[in-house]
């Protein structure tokens, strides 16, 4: 089987195994299933999403395998020659109704652009209410497996990506608490297949914990109510800064698929200031790239 | 008086004006002030912002008289030599609290740039229950407006323009039901300041008989919710494509005075599509650019 077909067939397969299990988390209801496909062929995908739940107000799971060529503005931002380009892979964005709760994403694929191919990917979390335990299990994970592949990843090197790419610079802060990022990794191509099929295998053990270690928390409508104020900065980052966001609009991706990673309510209230001191204000202590390990 | 300095004096007391006039529109609160300098002088703003009234969920109108120097790439992107800029300017964008009423946008500006200078402005209208009547209100005040001032201004020309500008490509649909929209307008200096005092002078013309008819209209929770998906609309233009945030963001500008347009709260939510023939259904016919006159 051609390597692309390989790549797509474990990312669509890791796609159905997140989805169950985000199911037997959320336990209340089911993910919804929109099959597309690109106009003029180009491939498609498959987008699922899970609204409404009692543990996600929305997660989104997303696995597509497309190509195409690229405007040549575009294509000249991007390595490789020429403009013909593939893209497969799955990508995530889990928003929790609970504010105890962090938000995740992850996103893992295989490009081709030209006579280049690599592999992208990471994952990150954002608390609300960060809970440092929580950080540090996440982080963990995520170098754990990058030290299980030491000829083509360095979680150090991949952390250190994650801070500088999930930045707001207008803010002055980080989106979340980082985690990990990489991208054009194109050598030792089976090694990093390898190393990816690990960090997609791995997601739930980095997320699983967090998500029900907090589900059943405690909290008040002015707690949900400064998850909405954050869930803004999510939303900025997003539409401002993404490359992801950006590539999905320019190559003509499926719109509702590609903002599905937006946070289904999003409150922007004029100069917020948390009081000194409070839990909301701690916040920003996080939003600052650390070594959490 | 320096020139520039009439703008200035012209913009700031535009903002005390259509201020007085929001909040006697609103007439449950006012407006809070909040005087602000950029950091190593370069001048500074006057940022009110009304929230929660009756009748406002979110009204922003600001006042900014600003100098410096704009970064190399950012300058290529402007014309005029150098990077040395000024900027003076009132700009607003009204976020009501009934889902009848539109919200609407306004920005009337002067800026220098090496030995150039310009105006540059418009207002435009998003409405979310579209009324054909309001529209056609609404265009014929700006119509009349430049129909005073042929030598410098042009109500066809400046209508596509802002139908062009206000567009989003990844949705196909304009933000709103447009009005004018004008740049770069650098001749005839002293006949172009009559205009663009003309504009400013008729804003409260064009949309406080739109917002005093529908303040008091009856909606449903439905409708609210609808508001605010569509208000998503009005965050993704903002963020992905507005050149005034763009320009705020790269020249220091302050974060929460630019920001101040987003609206209050938006809701995104996953492939939303209104029943056939629903009125919601029905704004999907006047976001496409068309001859209101």
């Amino acid at each position: 089987m051609e390597f692309r077909n390989q790549c797509a067939e474990y990312f669509r397969d890791l796609q159905d195994r997140i989805c169950a299990a985000l199911e037997q988390i959320d336990g209340s209801t089911k993910f919804r299933e929109d099959v597309w496909r690109r106009e003029g062929d180009g491939g498609g995908g498959r987008t699922r999403v899970l609204i409404e739940g009692m543990v996600f107000d929305k997660a989104g799971v997303n696995f597509s395998d497309v190509n195409g060529i690229l405007s040549d503005e575009f294509a000249r931002q991007i390595p490789g020659e020429g403009t013909g380009f593939s893209a497969t892979g799955t990508s995530l964005v889990l928003h929790s109704r609970n504010p105890m709760v962090p938000a995740v994403h992850a996103n893992f694929r295989f490009l081709t652009k030209g006579d280049k191919e690599w592999f992208g990917g990471g994952s990150d979390l954002t608390p609300y209410y960060p809970d440092r335990q929580d950080v540090v299990h996440f982080h963990r994970v995520w170098k754990e497996v990058c030290d299980r592949h030491p000829l083509v990843a360095n979680y150090q090197r991949f952390k250190k990506w994650c801070d500088d790419y999930f930045y707001l610079p207008h803010r002055g802060e980080t989106r979340g608490v980082g985690g990990i990022f990489f991208d054009y990794l194109e050598t030792h191509r089976e090694e990093t297949f390898q190393f990816v099929r690990d960090c997609g295998d791995s997601f739930l053990n980095a997320y699983g914990p967090i998500v029900n270690k907090h589900k059943a928390d405690q909290y008040t409508q002015a707690q949900k109510a400064f998850q909405e104020v954050r869930r803004g900065r999510y939303a900025e980052f997003n539409l401002l800064y993404d490359r992801g966001t950006v590539f999905g609009l320019k190559t003509g991706g499926r719109i509702e698929s590609i903002l599905m990673s937006l946070p289904p309510v999003v409150r922007w209230q004029y100069d917020f200031q948390p009081s000194p001191s409070s839990r909301e204000a701690e916040l920003a202590e996080f939003l600052k790239p650390q070594e959490w390990l």
